[in-house]
């Protein structure tokens, strides 16, 4: 049952097994031992979920009706995130942690029971599928009270350790056709809980928008020879004016056709399909910039920003040479009083519009003192 | 200057000029006199907004830097959309009026100064361009507390009027691609202004859904010979559980993949390109049904509804056979204490998660008592 396994920069995984026979991985920086049990009663797993086609636009979209009951914005003595310490048996069975990343408890996408595959026709009449995939949740730390940008740099190192690692072995499942790490932050964005975390999406199907990045990318490289993810990186180092941080290996910059007030692309300057592709070199230089971006992101205002931070990745079987790892962070919010919302334009259109030109922004990231 | 025009059922629209020069519509029942003048000071126009090409998705992103110090949810006694009575001048000269059209006064869109096209090849080092378009705003009454649920049919056909006037002079326009008309409802999706208005775009560029839309009903006629759309609705009629009324022009149902906790679709039963090609029967027919989905989506909690309503047409110049008019009606309320917000599944990867069946929410709308 347990499985330990041996990662970089002196990083150790251990596998245990939670009550419901969920996964909870713990990634740690010394050899602890994780054995403690999960003395929860078993409970049934939520059944998987739909996944429809919607002909009109040629997209799957995903229906997990068991995920309307979940729990919302719980207290912090009711955190299901932190360590169990007392009473509360938490998901995480330890009483202290570094990393963990365990199976979601409510999932929308779930590995299929026996064959699974998407149909290769598809049209107005495709009959519903199976939710195929799988979702799991990262804590980023034991605290409670913490943010991302609170982090040490050693913790960010164990963190993209994880996410290496889940993305290596995602990739080999069968059913798994695309790996997104996100963490959602704030109310805003309706995070349902406050403890740092992220999660971890596994797609059996391509994501609307890397279908997009992926058609743009190909008819790129067939008219020029040339992939489209490094011209647009040599553009922005070539117009400067955008460009919020960089070190020896990574590059943080506000994109020049930027959709949200602040929008934030790191990408490392050795480019890489996803996150197993990147050096050690890469991963050691990722804490800072990482950290910097975020403290700048949360200075512009002196608040805690509302973001989603999304890790974009090559699909797992299609596009390996086509598609760039990039990190992708948005935020909504355009003044301490104001969001920016999407309404007509941009939702039902798909067209957005920017209260903001992207050389400001990147001008109010720069300039917040750290 | 003025401009009057005898529409459909007896409405006429005069137009007349503002002191900045923008063009306000009056439609009206009778054949009003609509002469009042606008007193206001002459105001700077704001000038026209960058177009910018996001060469990793193949998508145009409009910049209106002008806006971001916009009038946000004003009382009452200072709403710019009531009609002008007493001392505060607002957008509308008459003290009183049936449906108003007026130019935005901060447009994202603007129709541009003398030859404008948009450039015939894109990619990663495409220069920025100007936000040609068109930006109106249209007042459903003259009463500020009412909602579009709360319009006679008499106005609500008014409206209906006024939309295909619009459709059909925007059509006109050679730097015109694309009009949607649009109400967003509700301060969850960012209203600035609470007077019962919806918002008519008018765009230089194919919006990102539309030129999906465009390219899975071209593939389709070209694998099948059918019209999706018309598969799509005839799917819908077969099913039948997802259908919450029908006339004898007009069918609203929630669509098989919905990907909002309130999803629906009205659509006119003989199959029209846009709003101009609507007979006089299907106008007249529209008013019944518009009101009672309307009605039935606040009557599901017994609440105001957050919404965004939005006539999808087929563009001006292409795609015409191949896209149908179709009005969606989408709400992120998903019970009264909880929205669907689209986070990082939703917004970074463009892969919806539901809640909820569609099943579930045609029941919930077709058993409110009305």
């Amino acid at each position: 049952m347990a499985q330990s396994k041996r990662l970089s920069a002196g990083i150790v995984r251990n596998n245990r097994q939670m009550s419901d026979g969920r996964t909870i991985r713990y990634y740690d920086t010394t050899n602890q031992s994780r054995n403690a049990p999960d003395l929860r009663p078993v409970e049934a797993q939520p059944p998987i979920g739909e996944l429809r086609f919607d002909a009109l636009v040629n997209e799957w979209v995903a229906m997990a009706a068991h995920r309307q009951g979940r729990i919302f914005l719980p207290p912090k003595e009711l955190c299901p995130l932190c360590p169990t310490n007392g009473e509360l048996l938490t998901e995480i069975p330890e009483a202290d942690f570094e990393v963990v990343v365990f199976d979601n408890r409510s999932p929308s996408l779930r590995p299929p029971v026996g064959d699974w595959a998407l149909p290769d026709e598809v049209g107005p009449d495709t009959d519903l599928g199976t939710a195929a995939g799988k979702c799991e949740v990262i804590c980023f730390t034991a605290n409670h009270g913490k943010s991302f940008k609170d982090l040490t740099p050693d913790r960010v190192r164990v963190l993209l350790e994880a996410w290496k690692d889940r993305t290596e072995e995602l990739s080999l499942e069968p059913f798994i056709e695309h790996i997104a790490p996100f963490e959602n932050r704030g109310e805003e964005v309706g995070v349902t809980l406050s403890h740092p975390h992220g999660q971890i999406y596994a797609y059996s199907y391509l994501p609307p928008r890397v279908e997009k990045m992926l058609a743009a990318a190909k008819t790129y490289k067939q008219s020029t020879g040339k992939n489209l993810f490094d011209e647009i990186l040599a553009r922005e180092i070539r117009d400067h004016e955008r460009i919020i941080v960089r070190n020896d290996h990574w590059i943080a910059y506000v994109p020049y056709a930027s959709r949200y007030p602040f929008e934030i692309h790191v990408a490392p300057l050795n480019p890489v399909a996803d996150l197993a592709g990147l050096t050690e070199a890469d991963c050691d230089a990722f804490p800072a910039i990482a950290l910097e971006v975020m403290n700048r992101l949360d200075g512009v205002f002196g608040i805690e920003m509302a973001y989603i931070a999304t890790w974009h990745q090559a699909p797992v079987r299609v596009g390996r040479d086509l598609l760039r790892l990039h990190w992708q962070i948005t935020s909504v919010r355009r003044a301490p009083g104001k969001l920016k919302y999407l309404a007509g334009s941009e939702s039902a259109m798909g067209a957005f519009i920017m209260d903001m030109r992207p050389e400001q922004s990147a001008a109010q990231l720069r300039e917040v003192k750290l």
